[in-house]
């Protein structure tokens, strides 16, 4: 079996071995931001979107220098060679690194970059077609949502109550019933014919499945419209209503559940495995691999 | 010179060693909570507060049997000897530990704990009695920060903010014009003879002097109010007016400044250093020191 290995600030090493100081400012400060790039055929998947995603969140964070340096863009693959990796992801972060504990800026800071791929094999056929649960919590999070960092405790206790719950996903809500995100995932709504999401701001990652999803989307002919929706839209449909997730990891998956109630006919529709097809397809052409056969 | 000592999950090493795996949720999910205690005299000061916080703060994040078989009763005050630390604070972090990386909770977790102690001055009388800036800034924080969590990018990025700005201390404030809290302290106005600060509740974290200052400023006489404030009433204000802040390691400090403008006149106040007098005086006897002189 490989080894899973691991980059860390220019070398690498074995990921079991990876280690950071106690007083690095990602382990306690949460000063750091970080990516999740799917792997196919050994190929690292949309990887442009994503570091060009990362530099954004580091010049958010105000941290763009720490990634100079790091040529990741030939890095992450030879991380995937080197761990052997066919199927799974690459996880990169990036933290403002150590030193002696303070809230302002270290000057000169000496940054964490560190990055390691995975092998997991992402959901079946049979798992995306039997459609996942989302369970709605309030959103508790920072009004920065738009920034990947490792300020993760929300995402951690929605998810692990969603866990409980028997649900797979949490569905991250606002105070206004407006949904927002799930913990780890884009959400978007098939409503009276339109593809509906929430719009781009402080109040959700701009994930990079969602971008391709709405690219697609578009292409192949539906209204899109950026707009978010509530839980009550969604179960008062009259016509044809589907709703679906779409994540690095997990790509589009149908969801079937909210809370206790079921979506639509709580089965996958038409439309979430049209682009889910859709996303199967480029992204299998992109790696080299043969596209797979439809869902539909 | 004394090295300062690391404790740990049960051993004690020079905090320069000090490692833990990237893949601990502390560095990557921010899934942990700390303290941080004053030292005066090596004696650890409000200690019983702090260990209950600590206690509490594990519950609030499903963490509690992290803390079991750690007595840190008796190793925070080891530590404090071990270290040579005759005044400085104690950092304390309790995160749910290594597993390869998944929101939800691992099963069983391996929580890692770790504390350590550092000598570092408090503010000198003149600093003190030259008094302190605040810099507003609109509270993007989460709405648990009752939870005294390592998200603290927020925190960060606030107090980098209010350096550049010139001022010593972020201050948080709703968007309604509410004062919540400091950067890392709470915030204090005396008002038309009342002395005002938050509730505890959500939005701010329930400091540990914060509570002792409350205590004294009722057993003085002084006439109590928890509730907020808004930057407006400070200024507006046609009395005596004073604003401080309080915090564990800079103890009251009296606000003369917030943004551009100057607070009152511009000089600590008299309720502002009669609390701050009662402060030293409680804390000077708890750990066996003569009382300071009062700064009136």
């Amino acid at each position: 079996m490989d080894v899973e290995m691991l980059y860390l600030n220019g070398t690498f090493m074995p990921l079991s071995e990876g280690r950071v100081h106690v007083e690095d400012r990602g382990f306690q400060l949460g000063d750091g931001v970080y990516e999740v790039i799917k792997v196919m055929n050994g190929r690292l998947v949309w990887l442009e979107d994503h570091l060009e995603r990362l530099d954004r969140n580091l010049a958010e964070v105000r941290l763009s220098e720490a990634a100079w340096g790091h040529r990741l863009g030939t890095i992450l693959p030879e991380l995937v060679v080197r761990s052997g990796v066919d199927h799974g992801s690459v996880y990169v972060q990036v933290t403002r690194g150590y030193a002696p504990r303070e809230f302002v800026f270290p000057q000169p800071p000496h940054p964490t970059v560190l990055a390691y791929a995975r092998s997991r094999p992402g959901p079946s056929v049979e798992e995306i077609l039997a459609g996942t649960a989302l369970h709605p919590v309030e959103d508790l999070r920072w009004a920065r949502c738009d920034i990947k960092s490792t300020n993760l405790l929300a995402a951690v206790l929605a998810k692990e109550e969603a866990r409980s719950a028997g649900a797979d996903e949490a569905l991250f809500v606002g105070s206004d019933g407006v949904v927002r995100e799930g913990g780890s995932s884009n959400v978007f709504a098939f409503l009276d014919g339109v593809i509906r999401t929430h719009p781009l701001n402080n109040r959700i990652l701009g994930g990079i499945t969602r971008k391709h999803v709405l690219e697609m989307a578009r292409k192949k002919g539906y209204t899109v419209d950026e707009r978010a929706f509530t839980i009550d839209e969604v179960f008062d449909a009259t016509g044809p209503c589907e709703v679906f997730t779409a994540a690095t990891t997990r790509d589009v998956m149908p969801v079937v559940k909210i809370g206790r109630r079921t979506v639509g006919n709580g089965r996958p529709g038409r439309v979430t495995l049209t682009l889910l097809d859709a996303v199967r397809h480029e992204q299998a052409l992109s790696v080299g691999l043969e596209p797979p056969p439809s869902l539909l």
